[in-house]
């Protein structure tokens, strides 16, 4: 129950202009629900304080939806968890995704856990924090991933994958799965079905079982 | 492609505080994809300006996100679709929940089509719009539903539930099939099938099955 004894866990999330707005709160979700019954405190962290859009910049025929930040990389509280989500706006490179990869270098030692979703393991492996580590990405895209971390031991038929204390997921959706992957490992098997069930989710409950792999030839 | 001379199809998607993260998101991230390859535009719905957080106010420990509206109720343009989700925030009586009653009372008549997301068809059902038609809902809270629209033929085993040109879904996630069976319908079941492959989801395809009713006895 919210209040119980358990120390409260600092989960933060990156946001930046084109993010895939389910790499974000499909986990989100999961958290959300997870704090019904467990200590979690959360920090949307971005490069000002104002609204960040999911809109593709690359697409101006695209929507998106507008979510406010809590704190800044710079004014970032002491994390325990962070998630990073893909999407469109991982691509290329900008002064937002310098700042991004900086922040990930200058925190990933003080994390218990990291969680990537989609292309968000582009900025992780930019970072060099997957340097020697199994991971995996979208699939549509994962040849690009690959080349921007090459020392990265890349897994192309992966649902998720767990390296250390590090989880990262194929596209999009997977997110939800190596989120609850993720809290059945710190919180336990019956807390994941729990949140599942709350949601209505059908688990992906292998790792290695990768439905989209085959439709990029991978 | 962005820019075709498909009219464009706008899209309204109603906010409360304590509505569901994924509730909103999971279609969101549908439609925002679909605004990739079709003109579409979107509203996003709120009784002030001001941010709408998903936190619960049931809830003090809860954690959540505030997401920028667009318009409030009184200022909302013609919509062709209007989104309902669900949440906590759905529950018991309040300003704000009268307000979107009477909202979708009156939009409704002019819509295209509506979609609900979990326990957003108990605020549908009490605006008396889903009277003699069938519809589903979050299972968890089924019968707490069934109580708001006594008129309604609920169906308490479906993934979602069309009739006419309204889409009620079950619990949550099931937002993002009953969104992704509306694509199919709208778009052609090609495009539905590229947005989930876009999303690494896996579609449940068939309507009426259910996998979570059984666990609420239903």
């Amino acid at each position: 129950m919210a209040g119980s004894v358990t120390p409260t866990l600092h989960f933060g999330v990156v946001l930046f202009p084109g993010f895939q707005a389910l790499d974000a709160f499909g986990p989100l979700d999961c958290i959300n629900v997870l704090s019904w019954s467990e200590n979690i405190s959360l920090s949307l962290l971005a490069s000002s304080l104002d609204p960040v859009t999911t809109k593709p910049s690359a697409l101006p025929g695209a929507i998106g939806q507008r979510i406010m930040p809590t704190h800044t990389f710079g004014t970032a509280p002491p994390l325990d968890v962070l998630l990073i989500p893909g999407g469109l706006g991982t691509m290329g490179s900008s002064p937002i995704l310098q700042d991004i990869i900086s922040f990930i270098q200058r925190v990933y030692p003080q994390l218990k856990y990291l969680i990537t979703v989609c292309t968000g393991s582009g900025l992780a492996a930019q970072a060099r924090v997957l340097d020697g580590k199994r991971a995996t990405s979208n699939k549509k895209v994962l040849k690009t991933i690959i080349s921007l971390g090459p020392q990265v031991h890349w897994v192309s038929q992966a649902r998720w994958v767990t390296d250390g204390n590090i989880w990262t997921s194929s596209g999009v959706s997977a997110g939800i799965d190596a989120t609850l992957a993720w809290i059945e490992k710190v919180f336990g098997k019956e807390k994941a079905q729990d949140i599942a069930n709350e949601i209505e989710y059908c688990r992906h409950e292998s790792a290695s079982s990768d439905p989209f792999a085959c439709l990029h030839g991978l």
